[in-house]
């Protein structure tokens, strides 16, 4: 097929969806660090990671070998509600640059948790009910990842609690209320009813709390209640393999067309979207098939690959949970309030860290009103009102579609559109406004939080 | 192609989209009664009708011959940047509910304006665009039109004025800052800008507007400023004729598959989704070829259809627009703060109104929290969570459903899920606190109404 008879968006067939997800680790002759426990100093065993997260989905966090994995019917069926996912040839965004870039994104917004997060929600939610478990806690910032999860578990019929940052839950009513009509219960966190909670409201009882605390919350909750297991929508391993369903349909669609991307581009907070997009490509050049060019995308208020160490670290500011080897801010690092919720995250999945680590992947940080800029111009040239998370993704696509209309190179370019703006109008009103901020954290702030990490590894 | 092998979703390929709009009215053996000018008395004239409405408009509003009128290559572009829009086999919903029915949705809701009403808006903002002309004005009320709108002039450089109804202005802050990113101004209604907002004002100060109010301040606007025109959303023949894309891509789909609905349902405001989802079958029945059911939707509070007189009346409170022969509960009856907002019109369009009169289509009405019900049990079991307007017709789809149940009987449904809910989480926070009410009209405050209609027509 010639390349002008790409369609301005690509559905693949039911039949062409993935059936396996793709495991990176598989092809990695470096494998990431294993999660460690912090009582110990050792990798932590199934059976200690079991005590937290459901039993299949141990097994997936620490299997390192398998290169597919096959994805359960009834999660293929769930799928299939919202998926595929268009892969859109941004004509008219090329048009309106006048670049002789070719412009493709893959779009995860259009369910109504308004992200990629419902991939990996419904995967985990469907291991915890075929567990017999009750139900299961989590924590939301943004509230993308507990909108997902109230989704799956509303499907399911399986019991969700989410602890909700307090400053989130109270700005956010909305997010809160989705979450809700599917069912969940959400709690304001820090809270009364955890003793992680407690404890951080008697030290200050006029906290808006914090992701890091959440997770305490939702992890002492989960490991104290019979029939209940902890989930989380990033960092993990299991998440960037069950997301590696955004990859693998970009690859499909693509190469139905004869389409090779040149560069791919991501935003990164966690690394839940980066991962899961860049995966079954990062797999053909760790296997000397085809060489890409990766680029993950960061605020430059929450810097974790571009400012960052690579050293174990907590994945929550409570210190409840395993250390984990990433590039990392410390787990002290509070992230200015910078709107891209999402990516206000200290540390980095550990696949992403490690694959960064060697150089397989660039990074680049990108400010705030520059996100919202490309936001804006984005929206109104492609008619999507982009999250502020992928928002970044677009900032260094429009980018460097420009560098190419400057060389005139034509490069293939692919990012990541993970996201609506739909729940976030309140950052878009801060830059309509022209009073938004564009902080970025100071070398000695960064110093001082890594001189607090742990003796590690 | 056997009927086990229908996808969830079915997309049409880009060149399997309409390349014309259909026109129903071509159709009618008996025709809709034409507008008139309420000081005449008279038919309005093309000219009368131009120093409103964009030329071709004009031509398109009064055109009740060509059956089938070309879509602008322009517009067609456009179209594929949201189009086609899925048509849903609602596989989870019948299995949940254990029905013999085989239900079908035509999903709207995929774009950011989160409706259909894009549909129109870019084909309305292009003419006025092809005309030389600097900007349009309108009115919007639960916001759908007005974004929709905004997004057509930021796409094509177009001034975009939106009067919005005080009290959304003010309760949907988020609605407006969608427009404000598109780059449409927005001004509570009423307003001090315009003659006819002064006017309500200082009559009283106090009042938190009306559609009714804000489409009086946006025609005056438009009539007095060089280079606007005024737009509208619904009720209009030109707008049931750019809608029709919706019924014409439901028939190309379905008819792919070789199913035939048995029954067609929409909610229905003005009419604009209801429409234009029938339209073409309409016309199949119209032309004796093909036989279904119809049935329109509409709110127990605002019940123009099922309640209402046929009878010429004002498309505004302010009485600044040309009559129209319509189902009607009188220009000057305030709904109840009923949320589905596109449904609080007291009108419905001329074309809908004549079919309904002549028994070619039926009308139900349905009780809020009734409809809220239907729209959570939808959202947890098919993953869209639905604008309060569209859960009108997802209620009597359900309740369909359920008597194919009862019966035994393996009826086709097919309805229009006309958009998403992610703006109208106030609505769903009332009903997940159960504080939500029904009021419906009584007897005596319609017939008070109906008093007041123009003795005319």
């Amino acid at each position: 097929m010639t390349e002008n008879k790409i369609p301005y968006k690509i559905y693949l067939e039911e039949s062409e969806m993935p059936q396996a997800w793709y495991n990176v680790r598989a092809d990695m002759p470096v494998k990431p660090a294993p999660l460690l426990n912090p009582a110990t100093g050792k990798p932590c065993t199934a059976e200690e990671l079991g005590a937290v997260f459901c039993g299949e989905l141990v097994a997936q966090e620490l299997n390192d070998t398998d290169r597919y994995i096959p994805i359960p019917q009834e999660i293929r069926d769930f799928y299939k509600m919202y998926r595929p996912s268009p892969l859109v040839r941004a004509y008219c965004l090329e048009e309106k640059l006048d670049t002789p870039a070719k412009i493709y994104y893959k779009f995860e917004g259009n369910n109504t948790s308004g992200s990629h997060k419902l991939n990996s929600a419904i995967a985990q939610a469907y291991y915890a009910k075929n567990q017999g478990l009750k139900g299961v806690t989590t924590e939301t910032g943004a509230g993308q990842w507990g909108t997902a999860l109230a989704m799956a578990c509303g499907y399911l019929g399986l019991d969700c609690k989410v602890y909700m940052v307090k400053c989130s839950y109270e700005q956010k009513p909305f997010r809160r209320e989705v979450m809700r009509t599917y069912g969940a219960s959400v709690t304001p966190s820090p809270s009364m009813t955890t003793e992680a909670g407690r404890r951080i409201l008697a030290e200050d009882p006029e906290t808006t709390g914090s992701l890091g605390c959440a997770i305490s919350e939702a992890v002492e909750d989960a490991t104290s209640h019979e029939g209940y297991r902890y989930v989380l929508g990033s960092v993990l391993n299991q998440v960037l393999l069950h997301q590696s369903v955004i990859g693998l349909e970009c690859k499909t669609a693509l190469d139905k067309y004869g389409v090779v991307p040149d560069m791919i581009i991501g935003c990164a907070g966690g690394g839940s979207n980066l991962g899961g997009l860049i995966s079954p490509f990062m797999g053909e050049k760790l296997r000397g098939e085809r060489d890409y060019e990766f680029i993950a995308v960061e605020p430059a208020s929450c810097p974790s690959l571009t400012r960052g160490v690579f050293a174990y670290d907590f994945c929550d500011t409570g210190k409840v949970c395993p250390l984990a080897k990433m590039y990392t801010l410390g787990s002290g690092f509070i992230p200015s309030a910078n709107h891209a919720g999402g990516l206000r995250y200290h540390g980095m999945s550990p696949v992403l860290s490690e694959l960064y680590h060697e150089g397989l992947m660039e990074a680049r940080s990108v400010e705030q009103t520059k996100v919202f800029e490309a936001a804006e111009y984005f929206a109104r040239v492609e008619g999507i009102l982009p999250a502020p998370e992928s928002s970044h993704a677009i900032r260094v696509a429009i980018d460097e579609a420009i560098k190419c209309k400057e060389t005139g190179e034509e490069k293939t370019i692919l990012f990541g559109l993970t996201g609506t703006g739909y729940f976030d109008l309140y950052a878009y009103q801060k830059f309509n406004d022209g009073v938004m901020d564009d902080y970025i954290p100071t070398d000695e702030e960064l110093q001082a939080s890594f001189a607090k990490l742990p003796k590690i590894g």
